[in-house]
């Protein structure tokens, strides 16, 4: 008996050798209205995917990573592009033309703001005028643009868990018209290195990385003008008036671990914040969500809960008569902040189960 | 809406706080068929899984951990002993007198020779009648016993890699009739931590574990004589006999990671062993297994292509014009070593497919 | 020939079974003046050093641990206190009225504000006058009081490197006595896990925290009102008045790994602080200190470029117009954070050379 | 005072920015004998070296990578090649004709039989007849021609841990002049990442070997032709016949760890070695050796125990009427595996205490 459904999505990875495209095959291969059509890899081309990747065998037991052809991507319903950045902008107006929809899990179409995307990618845009229809993908705030949406860009990991750590707060500072926060925010964040690729490079090495702990892009990294578009925009409902400009201190750092992203948001809370119950203010907003679940008081969450899901876990604090408050966000960057993500958008996208293929609980330990 | 389905397997999990119980419940939860009714723990009883596991929080979310009570161990179709050794035998008779099914994942109905039972665990075995009925439950040797069992001795760790790297060759000398290996026998295996439970003991601190290398059991492991049981009896095939004996040198040791185990396996072929296939031998022998995985001549295993799957790998070296045999298996401890053959066990006795619950792809890196 | 110099300082190790203790003797082994002379454990009397510790076989090969008997304490030069908090405290008077110095690293002799301490710490302190000529011995900062010193108060991990790594800055604002940063810093540290010290606890265990990130602490942390002290007294020179006080969080995190700490100090310069260099500041503020290494402008330090030495590293990051200023700094938690600094506190108290024992270089990778 | 010794040995190191170079700069910064005078690197000539390896800021702080030049080698009164195999025969007549001492850490000088060395070196050897004098630099083995020769081939890794593993049984039986052990020899070893040198492959990365353990090398390794010269040559002292040749099994794993090897060689004795006390001859044999210690019967040694140190240990394990002896040993692979041993070799050369520079004690935990 052939495992034929014509009814099921037929999917294509771009760049499917590199980890976020990996994740992809490994989440599909669970995902019960999928077929994975196509894989292109430019490196890899010929070979079976499971001589690359041992980890699939028996997985995707049959897939052969192949050239580009834009006529086969043309054939599928919908494609990722798990590419470097600069990618998928070349091929996205001839696939959304003909009906195909696109998820970018690179940045091409993340940033509204042309001069900050060429300045921070040092790339030319090809397609400026689809920005403006392409949707940035994070489910929790813009679900109803994504279902309807022929592109996506799928967030950045560290912006997934600064975006959804704020949004709560900041809506509300937006539903009040006035400063609930300081407009200076910290964002230490930390990621697992997976997060850095599947790239032979001396720094990522295992005796450079293992038992040491660093900090990079201390100067600038290009995930903060992301973080600021979603903090000044996207949470801002139609109608509402944003009170401030925020401004953003965001300083990533490496931790020897494969996966697991921690966002340590540090704010300061302007009198009437301090009024405001953010443990309730923060459980409330994502009551309905699968995904984002935040914590009872007093609980913290560490990256090893969530590892290989797609859950995001937050964590408020506060304190009596003071300013102080610091919000915890923790994520698997290969799933929730990535290929986990870019599987959900695709489930709005397609009228799906928002959850399908996602249900797996973390591995742990 | 509320969650019934009166046709699913009422599953109890006593022990469920330690890392194979956890593992359990994590496998049961994507299990298309069965509910888990009943959690025993004595430490935590009274607290919610997930306040103990955050990493189960959204997915084993009403659940409560309790005290032991035979009633309601009684109302499940299956009860799962996650325990120390000696649990399961305290409770197995009245258990299975209810036509309750019994998997325990410790030692008391693995080994059939009491006097190594008594030696190795330092217990005195309380119905070594209920030995006889008892099957080990290694499925890709045992399965029609399995099915109709009512008490299965989950297979030790160790010995799962043990037992299926050494099948083929042990299987092709008993039906040839005559010895293809040298009876001397050397395993060299290698754990993750998380084989040595979840307790608080000095040895396994993160500070003492990481970054180092060491064996331990070098003068006696209990393992040992479980290897030998299913080396000297289990694969022996009705109305075989078997050539001879083998004499086993087992060494365990600890890798600082989490999960994976990795067996090496080191033979001396005889001259009629030379003469055989060994690669294809291997590949044959596995090729209706779904949980067993032959590679590739000239391919190896490493335990992270494994983490988190059910799968098992082996590959076989052998040299040309030499004595020389080098089998490799890897598994992830925690799963096929311990928690998801117990699954798999319970598919064959209820009589479903084998895989339900198992088809999770081994998450890498 | 025997090992005898009869002008060696006489050490004592009191609570020489923790990770403290153990490095203490690490390092005193290859001090040129010293000689180990009495070794103090509760739990381990009458076993030899090398039995415990394997890593010290051949290296403190005729030490055996005995129990606490003052007489031999008295007989020594100096104690090292390596004991939980409030041990000191009970033998200090009696140790300094018969001439032998003591240094202690726990918290007994840090803070001078009692009732800090006793919130902190739930301990009634039993010689509160004492506190009075206790030295905070952090010698780039009090290294005239550290000599002459009968009492030190080895600093906390933390606040080393939160004092260190605003020294500079504070130490010009009170020179310019008006402020160049706002008063609101906050200081996200992370630590490797040895720091959690030597004991068995389940969330210390290997399966728990390797691949994990966690934070802790996260409500309020015992090395706040140290760091606050540090940064609000410690700093100001006679003479000096300062222009603010400081509202200081701090928030600890415990890093996959066993050694280092990283400490990112964000702070906001004020229109007269963006006028400083602060590159210069650093620079020249530890121009002449044997252990304090400022990076060249635009490198940033990782753990493991300080594994196993007693030196500690500082970043500092600031931009053209641009009220954002970050400071890195990194050191082993368990010599510059600890014994290291213990050791460079006892060098100053005898008038030795402040390097003697502790020129290692780090090992790297 | 400027630190000027003219009678200090100028040392060379070429190859300096790999991991054994960069180990024999840490090593050598605390020679109290040596000032390293050369450092040669192809791909970093003109930069300091503490820009490229931060750990040796403030330790090798004025020193240069440097191009190849033949006369600045001519200066020196040794040189160090930690470079790949094949330079070192490069330059090793002109250096001895002029009286510089070449230690090459890579393969050029190990191999005395051409034919093998080319066949698993793919090289041709320029200067065969320099073979002859060349000494396999083991000092335990190969003390006295150590002490006169010009040119050391300083041991791989393995061999290290494999030929002294095995020293005091195989010359035990060579006194004999019988077999005490049977001549099939299973050398399961493995080892840290940093074995595998400073080099971007993918293969290597955190993420592909961190929570991962692997078999290498499986159908043949370099090092076992190196292991059976050790085995079946050296051991053998002058006026001793052999008994037998062996046959060794020799499989390398990779750890995930930096530093470590841990080597376990499964042994069969024959009648007459179950009468020797192993345990008594171990010790007995290391007796007067300041680098290998056999540790007490029962104890069981970590690669942790050793990091950082030259320190190499064994421990025996035999069973009362039993075949089955099995031999464990481990070092750090940079230091007793590869620099450390370099060091101790020029120490032996220039006629210095063997230990001098070597006599940090490790680093635990």
């Amino acid at each position: 008996m052939t495992k034929v459904n014509t009814t099921k999505i037929k999917v294509a990875i771009v760049g499917a050798t590199g980890y976020t495209g990996v994740e992809l095959i490994r989440l599909l291969s669970l995902h019960p209205h999928t077929d994975i059509q196509y894989l292109v890899s430019r490196t890899e081309a010929g070979r079976r995917v499971d001589e690359i990747f041992p980890s699939l065998r028996n997985v995707a037991c049959d897939l052969v990573f192949d050239n580009l052809d834009a006529q086969k991507l043309l054939a599928c319903d919908v494609v990722f592009f798990a590419t470097p950045h600069g990618v998928a902008m070349q091929h996205a107006r001839t696939l959304i033309a003909k009906g195909v929809k696109v998820i970018d899990l690179a940045s091409d179409f993340r940033l509204q703001n042309l001069t900050e995307f060429e300045k921070w990618y040092q790339l030319v845009h090809v397609c400026p005028d689809l920005l403006q229809q392409a949707v940035y993908g994070l489910p929790e705030i813009n679900r109803e643009k994504i279902k309807t949406a022929m592109i996506i860009g799928n967030p950045g990991c560290y912006p997934t868990t600064a975006i959804l750590g704020l949004a709560p707060i900041i809506h509300q500072q937006n539903l009040m018209n006035q400063s609930v926060i300081d407009p200076y925010i910290v964002i230490d964040a930390k990621s697992g290195v997976s997060g850095a690729g599947r790239q032979a490079k001396l720094n990522l090495m295992f005796s450079e990385i293992s038992d040491s702990f660093s900090a990079y892009g201390v100067a600038g990294h290009r995930h903060l003008p992301e973080i600021e578009q979603g903090i000044d925009t996207l949470i801002l409902k139609p109608g509402q008036n944003q009170p401030q400009r925020h401004q953003i201190r965001f300083v990533p750092h490496l931790v020897p671990m494969i996966r697991g992203m921690f966002s340590t948001i540090h704010l300061r809370l302007t009198d009437v914040g301090q009024t405001l119950d953010l443990q309730r203010l923060y459980t409330d907003f994502y009551r309905h969500e699968s995904f984002v679940d935040v914590l009872p008081s007093g609980q913290y969450p560490n990256t090893g809960s969530v590892r290989g899901s797609n859950r995001l876990r937050i964590a408020v604090q506060t304190f009596a008569n003071s300013p102080v408050a610091t919000i915890l966000v923790v994520q698997d960057n290969l799933v929730k902040g990535a290929s986990g993500q870019a599987v959900q958008n695709m489930n709005l996208m397609f009228g799906l189960d928002e959850t399908a293929g996602l249900t797996l609980a973390p591995i742990s330990p």
